[in-house]
Parts: C-alpha cells; sequence; structure tokens
C-alpha cells in the first residue's frame, strides 16, 4: 500500500501557464492559426504534461497487461481461456496486432503476465508479475482480494519504474485477457452510474444471444459483490482484473512522472475510470488513442472527458490503437518544434504585415 | 490533348475479386474478425488498386503544386497573395507544415510552381511547370484558357510519370496558393450542384464580413463565366487554378498506373472532382486521409462516396492531411503482410478449434 500511497501523492496539477507559452509558439509558425487543429492542442496538451516547451516523445513505450478472468467459465466470450496465454506467447514472438503496430510507431512492447492462468515461463520481453492464476468467477464471488487489487496497481508501478530508468517519453497502455470486456462493462458501469446495457458490447464477437447471456452475468456480478463506486479498489478487487490493476498502476506511475500516457481501448478505458478515482488530477496527463466499438469505450471517455484522436473503428485491445495514437502525438510534436516561423522563413503573416 | 486523352484511357477498372482474396488473409490473423476496423478496410483498399495480394507503401510521394490566383484582388483571403511565393520558399527549405509531417511520414515532397505569379529560380527539390503567371480574375472573366487547363492537366501527369520512373507505392496531393479556397468553392458549387453558402469556408481564415463577400464574388464568377457542370474542362478552365488542374494530373496519372492516391483536404477535393468527370473509375484508386473544416469538403467527400480516414480539424492544405493518412494506410498495409496467422502461431481461432 506504500508505494501506491506515495505514487498518488506524487501527482500534481500540471503547469497550466504553459498552454499559453505552446500557443504563442503555435502562432508563429508558418501556417494560418490553428489551422493545424486538434494536432495543436495535442501539442499544447504534450507541453502541459511534460512541463517542456519544446518536448520530445522519441522514447515510446506500449506495457501490454494480461491476465485470465474466472467468469470465463459462465461462456461470455467467443474465445476460448486458453487464447490469453497463446496470444502472449505470440506478443513475445512479435506476430500480433500490437507488435507490428508498435513497431511501425517505434514504439517497445513490455508484455506483463498480471495473472495468466498457467505459468508462462521466462521468454525476453516478458515481465512476470503475476498477482494470481486469474481472477476467481465474479458471478460467483469477488474478483479478488483487496490486498492482491493493491497488489495489482504496486506491479504496474513498478514495471513502469524499473523501465523509466530506461528513459520514456511517452507511454501506452494495453491488454489481453480473455472475458476482461466482462470486467471492463461491470467497472464502467459502477464508476460512471450507467446501465449496463449501455457498457456492455460484444468484445471479441459474440453473437446477440451471449451479449444478453454476457448482460445477465455483469448483473449478477454487481449484485453478489456490491461493489462500492466511491472506493475504486472496491470496485477493482470485487469486479476487475489483475491486467486492469496492472494498467492503473503503469497510469499513476507514469502521471507522477509527468510522463503522457496515451490510453487504448475499452479495457485501458476502465482502468482509466480507477486511476481516476483514486486520484482525479490524472485526467490532465490522460491523451485518448481512439474510440472504440466496444460502446461502453464511449461512455468512458465522454466521463473522464477525454475526446479520442482516432475514429477508426478498433476494437483489438493489446494497445494496437495506442500505438497509432502516439505516431500522431509524435507528429503534433514536431509540428511544435520542427516548423519555422513566419519571421524566420520570411513569410508574411498577415495582410498588413 | 493527346497525352490526357493517353492517359485517361489507360485507367480501367479494379480487380474487385482481389477483396475476397485480401478478407481471406485478414481472418486468418491472430485477432479476432474485423476487429481492426478501418484498417482491414483501407489494406483491403490498396490490395485492390495495387493488384497485389501483398502490397508495399514504402515508396511515398506528395506532390504539392502551387499557383496563383488573380481573383486575389478582390480581397477574399486574409493573406497576401505574395504568401505563394514566399511558401513555396518555405518548402524548399524543408520549413513548412506539409516538410515536417512527410518527414515523419517518411514521404518525399515534390513541389512544383503551376503558375505562381513570379518567377522562383531554379532550388532543389522545386519543378517549373508555370502555365502562367497567376490565373485571371475569375470575377471578371475565365480564369485560363481552355488550352491551358489541358496543359495544367498534362503537366501534372508529366511530373507524376517523371517521379514514377524513381519508384512511387503510393502517392499524395496537397496545394499551395492564396485564394484557391475560392476557386474550389466554385468547382465544388458547380460539380456538384451545391449552393455556394454550403460549400464557403473561411480558408485561411477570414472573418464573417468577407466570407459574405467572398460568396458574392464566386456568384459573380460562375454568372460571368457560366462553366458548363457536365464538362470538366470548362469547370476548371472557367473557375479553376493551375495548381489544380496539376493535382488533376497527378490523379489520373496514378490511377492509371494503379498506384493509390491520398487525397488531402478542400483543394484536393475539387481537383478530384475533376479527375472523377473526366474518368469516373478514378473513385476506387482514391482515398480521402481526412475531413477539412472547410465545408465544402465534406460535400465533395459525400459526392465521390469517399470515408476520410483522419478527423482533425485541418484546414491547412499542402498536402498535410495526405501525409498523416499515409502512415495511418501504411499501418494497414502492415498488418496485412506482417501479422502471424491463427496457425502459425498456435492460437485457436474460436470456441471449438
Amino acid at each position: 500500500m506504500q508505494l501506491l500511497q506515495d505514487t498518488i501523492q506524487k501527482i500534481k496539477k500540471p503547469d497550466y501557464f504553459l498552454i499559453s507559452e505552446a500557443q504563442k509558439r503555435l502562432d508563429s509558425l508558418t501556417k494560418p492559426q490553428a489551422s493545424l487543429g486538434r494536432l495543436e492542442e495535442i501539442a499544447k496538451q504534450i507541453v502541459l504534461i511534460s512541463g517542456r516547451t519544446m518536448p520530445s516523445v522519441k522514447n515510446k513505450v506500449i506495457f501490454t497487461m494480461a491476465a485470465d478472468h474466472g467468469v470465463t467459465e459462465e461462456e461470455v466470450s467467443a474465445f476460448p481461456k486458453e487464447v490469453t496465454a497463446q496470444m502472449v506467447f505470440n506478443f513475445v514472438k512479435g506476430g500480433a496486432g500490437i507488435n507490428v503496430l508498435a513497431r511501425y510507431a517505434g514504439a517497445k512492447v513490455i508484455v506483463v503476465d498480471m495473472g495468466v492462468r498457467v505459468d508462462l515461463g521466462n521468454h525476453s520481453g516478458l515481465i512476470i508479475k503475476k498477482i494470481g492464476y486469474g481472477t476467481k468467477n465474479i458471478a460467483k464471488g469477488s474478483a479478488m482480494s483487496r490486498e492482491e487489487a493493491i497488489a495489482s496497481i504496486e506491479a504496474g508501478i513498478e514495471v513502469f519504474e524499473a523501465e523509466y530508468n530506461e528513459g520514456i517519453d511517452i507511454v501506452g497502455t494495453g491488454d489481453m485477457g480473455i472475458g476482461n470486456t466482462t470486467a471492463s462493462s461491470a467497472i464502467t458501469s459502477v464508476i460512471t452510474a450507467s446501465p449496463l446495457e449501455d457498457v456492455t458490447g460484444k468484445g471479441t464477437g459474440i453473437d446477440d444471444k451471449t451479449l444478453v447471456k454476457k448482460i445477465e452475468i455483469i448483473k449478477k456480478a454487481i449484485g453478489v459483490n456490491k461493489p462500492d463506486a466511491k472506493d475504486a479498489l472496491s470496485v477493482l478487487s470485487k469486479v476487475g482484473g489483475f491486467e486492469i490493476g496492472g494498467i492503473v498502476g503503469v497510469i499513476l506511475a507514469a502521471v507522477a512522472k509527468r510522463v503522457p500516457v496515451v490510453i487504448d481501448g475499452f479495457i485501458s478505458g476502465a482502468a482509466a475510470l480507477i486511476a481516476y478515482q483514486l486520484k482525479p488530477e490524472v485526467k490532465d496527463f490522460i491523451i485518448a488513442s481512439h474510440c472504440s466499438v466496444e460502446k461502453g469505450h464511449k461512455i468512458i471517455l465522454d466521463y473522464l472527458g477525454l475526446k479520442p484522436i482516432l475514429n477508426l473503428d478498433l476494437r483489438l485491445g493489446e494497445g494496437t490503437g495506442a500505438a497509432l495514437g502516439m505516431g500522431i502525438i509524435e507528429a503534433s510534436v514536431k509540428i511544435l518544434t520542427e516548423m519555422a516561423t513566419f519571421q524566420g522563413a520570411g513569410v508574411s503573416s498577415s495582410l498588413s504585415s
């Protein structure tokens, strides 16, 4: 609990005056004012978060946190639970969607076993922070103990901090866990006080009948566990997941170091909700890479007041949207730092100049 | 006229059966089916356009075509006409928005003087294809002769073909020309039969009063010149611009070689309308990088049935949106060509597998 408390305590509000510094520079560049739209907004946000007027987001790291979910025994997914471990092997071999998109973005992928149900062995690029062998079935009881919830967050903090020493300018979050949209819908419904029907989607691609059942199971899970919406650790432990706790830890640790956090889709969003409940100031440090097809994601983004960069109908997770978003963010920063000014380039900045 | 006719004649419908080939591969990759949304759609389109089942879009070239507009004497822009030439110098020195974003995307920028009102001299990376020293004022008469319209398109074909011999996998279009949103609004209104109020925006950032005047001027231009909506060369010559003709040429030449064309914002969109009128088959080969703030752009995209990749509130032109879009397109292609298959990675593809 000490590491979590210390990390939360280090999170401060950013220096808002930096926004006007960044605005001044953007308006001096050879383009009509604000003509690069959201690129300019994103550049300002990176200045705000990093505290640097000429920032760089060269060193990019994506943490893809994996864990299993006991609720899969209720058959709420289109894929068997074995796929979590199989996909972790795919990640370490470099063949998954996140590997392809992170390579393209120039981002390092760090895969973390937060609680896969089998032992995965040693692999280069895989960090073992196993809190348990999958969560328990939330339809029958708590996913994990409160101590395990704290341990999962602290494990996320530790993996971030270890990597931070190697150099991180920007961090992305990602997930792998068959059954984890079920947990994320439960978290989202409880924290945002939204009807389950509005925050529960088809995940990996279940049919309409299974969707009805999935909603029933989540209702049951909330009824059985009675998570306290005002206590983020209660929500995480009762209906969450180990990988979700790990992502919460990465978010908190990054924000404490003023490193911009690019969240991916629905599962990262659910983790962001928990991080936000723990420390509302994190919101200013989070950038939403995209809006997922998984419909609860939009509710999360609206709740947090985040505007997604991309709308590409993604619903894969793993950090894939974060990788794409990082590319747009780096381009934004380069606009701020590499474009010529009107004065420097000898270009008239208005009719009268 | 011969080069234009020959180029148009070379344009054929793509081989639609390739879509199902690409779909088969996408569905064999380690992800839930269609979970990468628009990335998968874009990858299929690149297969269709290129005719290759495992395409590459490594060699990227953006043509930024510049020219002046006589209509600037009506004071329809927030910037003086001198800025066109000043920005061309900024392009060749590498300080403009397009330079920054093209560098980031790994794209080469080729700047073409299609009709700037002054002589620019020799500069590395600048091609001179001057059709005239700016168009004439469309409020008083035709922007250019029909012969000049054809010459501008053929110049675009020539610059593409010269560069094609160096190797191009994907091409982007861009523009520079103070006054060219005025010409583009006129083209869009005529071809799409839309009220001028719906297709005329604030360009580089004029005030409300100037916007009213801009609409008046365009009305006058259409009244004086009576462009024939069914004759694309009439529209281009009467209310167009030399850089718009150049972009038309690049589009036609690229499509004739089955090279995907990534169009930028409103001006590139107006050029796409003309290319489409000349040969409707070009539509399948065009990818819309983004939807501009300049409101006529959405009308163009809807008219052509194109769905923009990005919505970033851009309105700079130069090819900046095309550069960003190319990054997403290349990522899409890498998903298709670099991801592991279920079988190859030993991942279960369904509950029963």
